[in-house]
C-alpha cells in the first residue's frame, strides 16, 4: 500500500518538524524527516544540533524506540538525502539498511557532494524515490542554506523599526525608542539565532550599539562592522567587548595597516576587501562571510543588517537584501530631512526597485512587524 | 425580566447594525438600535440615510412589521435618542409612545440640542435609562460625528501608500504604482464615502489629481485644494471639471481677487482663510469645513487628505490628522532624498511627535493597510 494520496500532508509535518533545528543546525540545513507504514507515522525526526545526527536517523532512532519495524515505510525527508561521509555517516546508505522502500523528497541538494547522489544511490538500492514533493514551502525554508550552497554568500535579513510614515528617527536623531519592549524581544531572538549581525561605521559612530542577543540565543553571534575608510574608536562598546563575543571589521582598502592594527590588538578579526565601491565591497564582503575563509573558519549562513541607512543603501544597490523584517511603531515624525531606513543610492525608476512579497504579518502591541522576502 | 446580562452583546449588535449609515447618513451620526422582550430581539434599524428616519424610529416599524408589541421591551440605542424636532419628530417621543420600559444607551450625545436632554425626558416618562454600555466601541465608531460636534472641525484621514521603506516616490519623482489594484480599489471606495479629498498645490502641480472616486459612492465628493501662496493653473483637471463635481479652494491671505477671479468664472468655490502660518491656516480652514459657513452650507464630517507631504506636514502640525490609512506596497525605494509621505516641519522630539494606535489591519494582494487612530 503506497501513502501517494498522503504525500504533500506528510511532507508538511517533516517541514514543520525541521523548524526545530533553526539557529541551532547552520552551516547545515535544517532538515525534518517522518517515517511512514501502512498510512501509519512510525518516526520522526529532524536535524537537531550542528554536528549530530541528521534527521533521517534521528527519525530511524525514533521508530525503533517505539518498538517499530520501519522495513517496507515510506520516508519523507524535506531536503534529499547525504551520500557522503561528513560528520555523520550517509543518510542514504542508513535509510537502504533499515529497509525503507520508499523515499519522498522535497528539495534535491544542490550541495556539490550531494547534487543527485543521495537520490542515485537509493535508486540503485531499488528504492522508489519520488522529488518535489511541497517543494515550495521546503525551498522557503531552505532558502538561507540554498542561497549559500548556490552562491556562496549569506542570506542577508535586513531589519528597521520606523514610523507609521517610515522614519526611522526625528531630524534631529532621536530613535529611541519607535517600537516598544515587546518587538524588541523579537528582534533579540532574531539576534539570537543568526550568525551575525552588521552595522555600517555610521550606525557605531551615532548609536554605540553592542550589537547582542539579550537573552543569547543557540549560536555564536559575530558582530561585523562595515568599515569602508574610517575605523570605530577604540572606547565603542564593540570595541571594548571584542575579547568576549567575537568582532570583525569588514575593511575596505583605503583602510591602512595603522588603522587596523589597534583593533586587532583589541581583539577584533579583519576581513580585508579590495572593492572601493561600496556595493562591490559588500558583494566581496558577504562572498567571504559566506565561505570558510573568514575568522570563523565556517560559512555564516544568516546575517542580519541593523543598519544604518548608508550600510542599508549599498545592500540594496548590491542586489543582496534578502529578507527585510519591517517594524512600524504608532508614531508620526515627519519633517523632509528625517531619515528613512534605506539611504542612498536608492533607486530611480520604480521599474529597477527590487520587489519583496510579504511572507508574515504580525503585531507585537501597538507595534506592527511585516516579514517581507525579495520576489524572484 | 430584565436583559442586563445581556447589555454588551446587544449594543454590541446595536452598533454592528449602525455600520450600515456609514458614508449615507453624515453630517448625522451613524446609530443603531435593536428593541429586546423577555430576551429575543423583537426589532432591528439603524439611520439609513441622512434626511430620513432615525434608528430607534426604524427599529419600532422592523417590530410593527413583524407583528410584534414593543410594549415593555429594552431598546438598545447606541446614541442618546433625540429630543429635538429636527427633519424627522423627537425619537424619544416615540419610544416613550411604543411603550419602551427601559433604554440603554452607548454614548451621550454632545449635540447641544440633545446633550442628556433626550435621557432626560425618557426618565420623565418612567423610563429606566442606562448610560454607557459598550461605550468605547461606540465612540470608536462615533468619533468622526463626536469630534465635529465637540471641536467644529471634520475628522482628518490622511491616506498614503508608500514602500516598505517608507517612500512615496523615487527620488526622481516616480510615484506610480506602489500599490496594486486592490489596494487602489480600497483607496476609491474610501473616497467614496468621505464628503472631500484635499491635496495641496505641490500634488496638483506634480499629479494633477482628478480625485474622484471610481465608482462614485453615496456621498457627493467635495475636492478641496488647500492653496496658500499660488493657485492650480486653469488646465488641470481639478479646475477643468469644477462644474461637474464641486472643487473648493481654500485660500491664504497672500491671495489676491485677481488670482482668484479665473477660478471663479470656472466654477471653484473660494474658502478664504486669514492665517499666514500653515497650521493656522489648515485649523481656520477645518472650522469652516466643519460648519455650515463653507459653500456646501452643510458641515462636512469626515475629510481625506491624500497629499503631498507639505500638507500632511502642515496638518500633523496643527494636530489635526486623526485617522491614517497607510498603504504598504512590496518595494524597496532607498535613497536619502526619494521623499516621505509627511514633511516639514516634522516632530523634532519624539515625546513630542503624536501617538496612533491600530485600529485595523488588512492586506491585499502584496500590499498591507494598517489603519491608525490618533491616541488621545
Amino acid at each position: 500500500m503506497t501513502t501517494e494520496r498522503f504525500d504533500e500532508t506528510h511532507m508538511a509535518a517533516a517541514i514543520e518538524l525541521a523548524w526545530g533545528g533553526l539557529g541551532r543546525v547552520e552551516p547545515n540545513p535544517m532538515v525534518g524527516c517522518l517515517l511512514v507504514r501502512d498510512g501509519r507515522v512510525i518516526g520522526r525526526g529532524y536535524h537537531e544540533v550542528y554536528g549530530q545526527g541528521h534527521a533521517e536517523v534521528n527519525a530511524l532512532a525514533d521508530c525503533a524506540e517505539a518498538g517499530q519495524d520501519p522495513r517496507g515505510a515510506t520516508a519523507y525527508v524535506t531536503l534529499e538525502p547525504c551520500c557522503h561521509q561528513g560528520k555523520t555517516p550517509p543518510c542514504a546508505d542508513a535509510l537502504i539498511a533499515a529497509g525503507i522502500t520508499r523515499v519522498v523528497v522535497a528539495v534535491v541538494d544542490p550541495f556539490e557532494q550531494v547534487a543527485g547522489g543521495g537520490i542515485e544511490r537509493l535508486r540503485s538500492a531499488g528504492i522508489e524515490v519520488v522529488t518535489g514533493v511541497a517543494v515550495d514551502a521546503a525551498t522557503e525554508q531552505l532558502a538561507a542554506y540554498l542561497k549559500r550552497v548556490r552562491t556562496g554568500r549569506p542570506w542577508v535579513i535586513a531589519k528597521w523599526a520606523m514610523s507609521i510614515d517610515g522614519r526611522i528617527a526625528t531630524a534631529s536623531g532621536q530613535s529611541q525608542w519607535i517600537t516598544g519592549a515587546s518587538a524588541r524581544r523579537e528582534v533579540h531572538a532574531l539576534r539570537g539565532r543568526v550568525d551575525a549581525i552588521a552595522v555600517g561605521m555610521g550606525t557605531v559612530v551615532a548609536d554605540d550599539p553592542l550589537l547582542t542577543a539579550r537573552p543569547s540565543g543557540p549560536r555564536t553571534l559575530h558582530r561585523i562592522i562595515f568599515a569602508q575608510t574610517r575605523v570605530p574608536a577604540l572606547d565603542r562598546q564593540l570595541i571594548q567587548t571584542a575579547t568576549e563575543s567575537p568582532v570583525w571589521l569588514i575593511a575596505g582598502p583605503q583602510l591602512s595597516e595603522a588603522d587596523l592594527r589597534p583593533l586587532i590588538d583589541q581583539g577584533v578579526d579583519i576581513v580585508r576587501c579590495e572593492s572601493v565601491d561600496p556595493a562591490a565591497m559588500i558583494d566581496e564582503g558577504l562572498q567571504r562571510l559566506g565561505s570558510k575563509e573568514n575568522p570563523a573558519g565556517q560559512p555564516l549562513t544568516n546575517l542580519m543588517i541593523e543598519g544604518g541607512g548608508k550600510l542599508l543603501g549599498s545592500f540594496a544597490a548590491a542586489g543582496q537584501i534578502d529578507e527585510c523584517h519591517v517594524y512600524i511603531g504608532g508614531k508620526l515624525i515627519g519633517g523632509q530631512s528625517a531619515p528613512g531606513p534605506v539611504g542612498d543610492p536608492g533607486f530611480a525608476e520604480l521599474t529597477q526597485s527590487p520587489s519583496f512579497q510579504i511572507n508574515q504579518i504580525d503585531s507585537f502591541d501597538n507595534d506592527v512587524r511585516i516579514v517581507y522576502r525579495r520576489q524572484n
